[in-house]
């Protein structure tokens, strides 16, 4: 369980006395505030503030003195048409704090947004928990043989088990030593800025992430994609969870033409408009190399 | 008066909803909420939202599950800590959200920071208001006679007269034609976008502008100060009004470390330690250019 | 011609004395350097420094010691490759400068992209030129009867002549009255930074502007598409042709995945499939907006 | 040592044929390009690329259309000038491109910079080299007792042996580990993108990395400053003799004015001035916490 009473308790707190306020208020979003969504075996994502709705999209676009439109309808119809034609800055109006418990390899990658505030928790300050990411058996996938950047089978039985065996002890014992490490009793102690190189990658870490919707959106569309890494794909999976629940027009239009949708190539629209007048085209005739040929079926088939 | 009645009812319509949120909040800037606070002559900033408060920035700094320190005047010491050494990221998590009307050669100056996010009223897709900034008289500055980028006395009498005059009468001519040339009766009418660039730098526009604290203190320490042009200043000036009522603490560490402290050069320094020891140091014996010199001696007399 | 004597006589003498180097370089890029291309009337892009070139991308793209791939055939392949995906940072690794002279209203949509350096001419310290945009006859547009944000007809005969003549006489109204206000014989003289805001939108500025290939690419897909202000679409256009001579296999895989290619929707793609299995689909049966539909038919068709 | 000797052929090559440019171009710089400069025990930082000189600063800051100033004096008071007013977009017109390697522990702290260009050496795609950073005996520092995020002394003895036998045989054992993680002689062998995450925060990684001056000297100020941690502080100071060679007289305003010289708070200035007049102020006096009154008293003694 990521959590400790203590903290249960801080966040209780926090839960505890509603306040008046004249701002946009989603109530959606208020009933996720502040707790823990678990993901991973020690990870949660949690909401800590959010600014703006649907609403404040239309506002926005339109720099209007009170609401945006008259109503929801128009919201959706203004929301989808913003989002069809790339206009981006209406949709950076919203903004959202997150607190997210992470693997270090995972924070690696998520850090490489860098349109997002970002305080992490410091292991030059402070002492890591003894908390590290082991996949469950059934995301212990093999190296992909057609795709020098995926995941392919997944590990079976003695080959697994020695994995998890290896991951678990190596864990433990770097753990072990960067204690040995920064504790004195009668020695110095080395600082913890140096001891915490000992520590793997699969060790967590937390942080703030503070980003506004169209950058969360950028992050959601390449992090919830099916190329993404899953132990970071299934964080993205539980932001999505609280975006539907926040600003529900957006993220529809969000599905709709960033998730489901997809990019052709020029060439790609050429074979589209010979194929609907009849035409049969081959990847010899596409004019395409056989790995686009092979994006473009999977799109239209 | 800037507001048209319709406008003024919809800002009433906005503050007349309170609702329940478990977010952090601040009665001193529910109270500023979507009230036009005026500037210039039809200008105006607003607060359309905002996220966090004096506590947030140590929650973040702490990367804490509930609030930052254990009481209000940690919380001060800690900010002051943060903002004497140069820790911005937790000043990044409060996020403030403005509508600002403004003369266009100041919308000029005040795009060119960057790390904000900005909608402004589009001039391809709506008409422009018959609404240009006039100076006051006293604003009606001379070129400065010492500094190329700056004013000095200020314009008396028939001058002053005759500036105003042209100001107003060529800001009349222009939107004249403006709507001349975009209203058809029985004509097709220039095209939005073409017909608004007969208009003059001084005609009002207005824009949603969404930046974090970090920036904003940023922007501030550039815009209030006294080398900033008079009719940005203003707005700078009515922006510190607010942030006073948001984030006591931060505003107050942002006004000891950045608005009323100095940036000191190696010279300088090396020039005080000797006049501290009671050695006489002039510019020849300084190594400070004239103008070093006189800003040096601006700082310490 | 936008350019005077001495203007020419620097820009000869930047040409005049090449250096050796190490650096990547293109020849097809010094060609242009320092080189004014004409734009508009009185505008004009010339490039002042470049940093990379196709090998560039992939040198990053594989952290590599050396260049890229081992061959230029490898090199368009995986620059092909990472533009299909989105991989963006690769493209990062190039940069552009450029100088470009351009109205004021064209410049205030241009710095709305954010992710680039700007240094402008200063119309606080210096006297702006004499020099307006007056549109040619075939680009006075009418306002657009379907679109509100676009163009329709040209404008003919009377009407034509009077906008002209509105556009030609006001500019140099505002013109001989900011001269005089800032000229003094024996007065004062107004203030650069006040006296500047009687001047049109029509009246050219200038500016140093850096960004990356990434960055720019972005730019020119907004910038140089059929849906861009043609005022701002021919500066575009014309920094198009230089990227060709510097990135060729970049440019012709931004081209096709981005320039001629097309983003479907969801429902976009759904249609698709059942068009292609022989099924007549109309805007009725395809859950889309008549809008969308609109859109959708003119990718397919 | 860093570099094998295929790596060293591939630098040669780059090395070996200089080309003709019309750039702006630096001969102290070209003779760094391309060679490795060694920090850490494994690590190095090359330029790989460079835009701009101290002219290019004075350029852009002018808008002028050949060099930026008559003379290179003049050129250097135009750079003091606009380092002391904070005038940073001319700095942003110059840009540097480096490869470095270095511990991933460095790595994290380094990308906390958002204002770059990065692309790293993909853990997901590729294999990483056995190599780790193991500290210099004099490098082994206790922590702080009076700061919780700094050192103290220099571990000795026993202590120090122990903790170097720990971090050399941890190191091994998760590189063997992850080797036989991924191999699979008969096995599937796990993926990378997983199996990586075995590795310590001491291993090395490697990245392009790109960024203009500006934002280059906010990273050394911070990054070679006496409170960065020594490991990332070593690759600030090799940057930074490199940067004394592209633009000398940026860098030099740059040490006088960011590194060596100090910034006041209201409080300090007020001090000060109480002091030089021959007052004779304590902490109890002077309004300041003791935190505050000692960095002060480090400044002016």
């Amino acid at each position: 369980m990521p959590l400790s009473p203590e903290q249960l308790a801080e966040i209780d707190a926090l839960r505890a006395h509603p306040q008046p306020t004249l701002r946009a208020t989603v109530p959606g979003m208020e009933a996720h505030l502040y707790k823990a969504q678990p993901v991973l075996d020690h990870g949660f994502v949690r909401v800590i503030d959010y600014m703006g709705d649907d609403s404040a999209i239309c506002q926005a676009a339109r720099v209007s003195y009170g609401k945006g439109t008259k109503s929801v309808q128009n919201d959706e119809g203004l929301i989808r048409y913003l989002m069809r034609h790339w206009h981006s800055t209406p949709f950076e109006m919203c903004e959202i704090k997150l607190h997210v418990k992470l693997p270090v390899f995972v924070a690696r990658q998520w850090i490489r947004h860098r349109t997002a505030n970002v305080n992490e928790y410091s292991a030059r300050y402070s002492i890591l928990d003894r908390e590290f990411y082991i996949p469950e058996p059934d995301a212990l996938a093999a190296q992909s043989v057609i795709n020098n950047q995926g995941r392919g089978e997944t590990l079976q039985g003695a080959e697994a088990a020695r994995v998890l065996e290896i991951l678990k002890s190596d864990s433990n014992r770097a753990y072990d030593h960067y204690e040995a490490m920064i504790l004195d009793e009668g020695q110095l102690g080395l600082a913890r800025e140096l001891a915490r190189m000992n520590l793997p990658a699969n060790i967590y870490t937390q942080w703030y992430w503070k980003v506004d919707l169209h950058n969360l959106f950028h992050f959601l569309r390449l992090r919830a994609d099916a190329h993404a890494q899953y132990e970071i794909r299934v964080y993205a999976d539980a932001i999505c969870e609280m975006i539907k629940d926040w600003v529900p027009a957006a993220y529809a239009a969000f599905e709709d033409y960033r998730m489901t949708g997809a990019q052709l190539s020029g060439k790609g629209v050429e074979c589209l408009r010979r194929m609907l007048k009849g035409e049969k085209v081959t990847q010899e005739t596409s004019g395409m190399s056989k790995g686009e040929w092979r994006e473009f079926m999977s799109v239209i088939d």
